[in-house]
């Protein structure tokens, strides 16, 4: 019954949302308040600044966060690290990690395009070892392929769900230029099976892409969606700005 | 199998539930609540007095929250940064906000109404550009299309589509003088898929207009509720009499 | 294919549930209890003494809540006032709403005991615009109608539904004198479309009444029921009783 | 349809899963622990001295609770007062009650046994009336019979119950002198149907139990199952080593 | 119906999760923290050195815990204990137990090798009497097998179960050498059914065996998952760097 295609992964992620105890921030002190951002735009530039990996910060519009951090890193010891390193600071006193999503990037599986001359291709290498795109939004949610009684995505045959990812990738053609999508799985990681990334400098772009695929058969029968979160990227200088409101 | 409709978005919306720690409230000093109010009063009037867009506040009923903000933004910057602002307040300390919907409303799809002369109709733009009704009730939820293996909508036909969607329409046109609707969509912005606000001057239409519509095939067979809020619109200028309880 | 039932609605209702902080009561000082409970029973008794609906106060066995609210009123601004005042007591302070349901009287579709000379019946009347029996118990629950492929309530005919209703009052008249049913409607209002007080004397008969209906087609086949809350009705005058364990 | 079976109902029981705070308990002085001890072991001892009912204690294993305290009482109010009168306690400012079960014993409906020269059984009042047994463990756990297109309990016949049921005790009887089952109900009064309560002096026989019974056509088909709670019963007079860690 | 396999049970587990407050740790004076930590690492030093079971420490990737506590104890009052005794330490508040499984290691059923001229073979012993793993990293996960119409493993055949199995160990035996498995049964005992660990020197083994085990009849169509956690092992003796960030 078994035909899990082969996969190669790369460097892994996290995604950690966060939410902001405005009340305690409002009624710090200045000379606090000024500290805590210079750390933390320290950290949060210094985090960006590896030779492998990056880290960025997003505006989280609506209650589920305020703020969300991607980091990208080689191992998962670097990812628990520079997670773990945040809580050191003072900024994170007053805030709290509510939601997050850990997985590493993968290819292969559904397109050719990964292997050219017997090794990865260059295509396959800027999916594995990425660099966070500079796009003004972000839309992030993780999903898994479902498994009920008449809509089981591992029990399709290879063939069908190679038409699937087909059909799935033409309507993704269609926003080139105007999406650029990150894939990471989280099988054996997290809750959810994989984790999306659609950086956009536009929102209406990732609302047309989600739109138009979710009529593909792939979304349409085969998936469930988590939590959408839509964030607005700044500049760790600007988290100043940020936090005056 | 996609046969997703053409859809024209227009202006973002944040629908931000908040409940009040009314004990802490109740025993801050007079001098604060009157400076805290003052200071909301001219962040809801500045909020509602921009050019595009508008903000109205409402008493939720129930346990869910005690106010709902209600934004509209032509961009989501404006949208993060006026639900940001709001946390800068001093009132804003004796709430936190615990639910909330982000949105962008849309036409197209199942009208002919949308197109005039080859753009949008006035009827379009004023759904893509709306004004908040002064309706004194709102029913809000938010919803999506079923995607299970009887009932799938995003596996029926577009004809099929849209004659469900002709039945629904009619549906609401018993309800005309008496229901504004709203509608905005979220797919690939936030977890459920559309927001519904129904505006009117009796909560009873609201209730009739959501119960006739259950019975057509659109929400019957294809629909999925989130939770339903109720709220009682009120000026700026009573919020003072809102928190004397 | 819609057939909804013509519907008369009432007044409003608030089912409000509240935990108390015991620990908070437990170290008050004496002076401070007092104070809160004589204000709580001004309170209670001036919410009971509205000329039109009423409010009582039952304990709540169990953690879901210690005290249920039961208001109703003949508007929603009314509802929204009485649940308000509640939160500028001092009692309040040392509780939380942790859960609600809002919903409106309703009478019609089932039965034709509701019309009589073309007018609402006395039997109808008394369904709208009730007053809450005085039963030493109540079992409140929300409850909605199924919309799944095979047990959709929406997508019966209107006959078969009459049979269903007919089959649960006949189960419903075995306890005549010993229930006293109070049904509500909160489609477009709140998140489960109806809720149900069963008031008795005798808890058994509110768990038989529940138990043989769930054998009739329209519970165990078309109805979800959401949490049961099991409350002592109790005067406001032996709230200090409550209070001191 | 409606094929209900009479039922016989005797005493009331509460299932309270408390948590402590231990970071409070741990820097409280040594005083006011014992003080809070003392008095906790007098309620204890004195619920279970009750002359109707009794009291009982348990260690739970896991985040889920701290304590479990099963009350059993002759009345709906005197379930209250039990529930309540602990809050009042020093102890129970350390404890907030995170979850509960509220139910009532019942007999009647699957077994004759339960009639003798037609009046109840021995074994019937053994059950409607219990003690609780001494055994070192207990596996509580509420449960409810699936309403589900193709697994409805109450779309069965009668005579298929029975024969289900028949298979249950079967399955059960392989545990005689292993496992004490109590079994309550909860219809019209809690969340799920019924509560288990598997009493055992060694925990593998109630996996045993739950394990076999699983295969059983009552349970594999028929049932859903909510929390289950891993308890080591321990008398009151241990409370203070348990405190101590 | 019932055609349960006979199954040995070992020792008991209790897997902890746990949540840091790190504001307040940060701003705990370092003589507070030094002693903690000294605290800490005996606790954790002595539960590892236990003659029976052991004790292992992860830092868990994520929001869902920052610590994972694993413990492995011969009777379940041990479990208890250890679990407890924690909680009296200073670190502990610092921390609250945010998540937990409770489980017995288990053999039988499914394998010929675990009994050996009829008694236990020492494959089965080093299973139901296991040492942790030194591995790295560790990913933890609850599962249950699913009961829906179409999907039933407690309807399934015995041989048919086999069969299943079988395929599910041939994908297990591709990751021999990378993976460590230990299974830990739950039913009666926690709300799901099987607890499962993956130890492993590279997490993208441990989302290599999920991903292909998924396609196994056995996980395709009668598994659901619960949360996956994603564990880093370190010594009792490295906990001072971990709070260190």
């Amino acid at each position: 019954m078994a035909e899990p295609r082969d996969k190669a992964e790369g460097w892994y992620l996290l995604h950690g949302m966060r939410k902001l105890n405005w009340g305690d921030w409002n009624s710090a002190d200045e000379r606090t308040k000024e500290s805590a951002v210079d750390e933390a735009v320290e950290y949060l530039e210094g985090a960006d600044g590896v030779d492998e990996g990056g880290t960025a910060v997003y505006s989280v519009v609506g209650d589920k966060a305020d703020l969300m951090f991607l980091h990208i890193r080689p191992t998962v010891e670097e990812l628990d690290a520079v997670e773990r390193r945040f809580e050191r600071t003072r900024l994170a006193e007053f805030t709290r990690e509510t939601a997050s999503h850990v997985s590493v990037t993968e290819v292969g599986g559904y397109t050719n395009e990964d292997v050219e001359d017997g090794d990865l291709s260059k295509y396959a290498r800027s999916k594995l070892f990425p660099d966070i795109p500079d796009s003004r939004f972000v839309s992030f949610y993780p999903m898994s392929r479902k498994r009920d009684p008449e809509q089981n995505w591992y029990e399709t045959t290879r063939q069908h769900r190679d038409e699937m990812m087909r059909e799935h990738r033409e309507s993704g053609e269609e926003y080139a230029g105007r999406i650029k999508q990150l894939i990471s799985g989280s099988i054996g990681i997290d809750d959810w099976e994989w984790g999306v990334d659609l950086f956009t400098d536009d929102m209406k772009h990732a609302k047309g892409i989600v739109y138009d695929m979710r009529f593909d058969e792939a979304s349409a029968v085969y998936s469930e969606f988590g939590p959408f979160y839509t964030g607005i990227r700044f500049p760790p200088s600007d988290l100043d700005a940020y936090l005056a409101g």
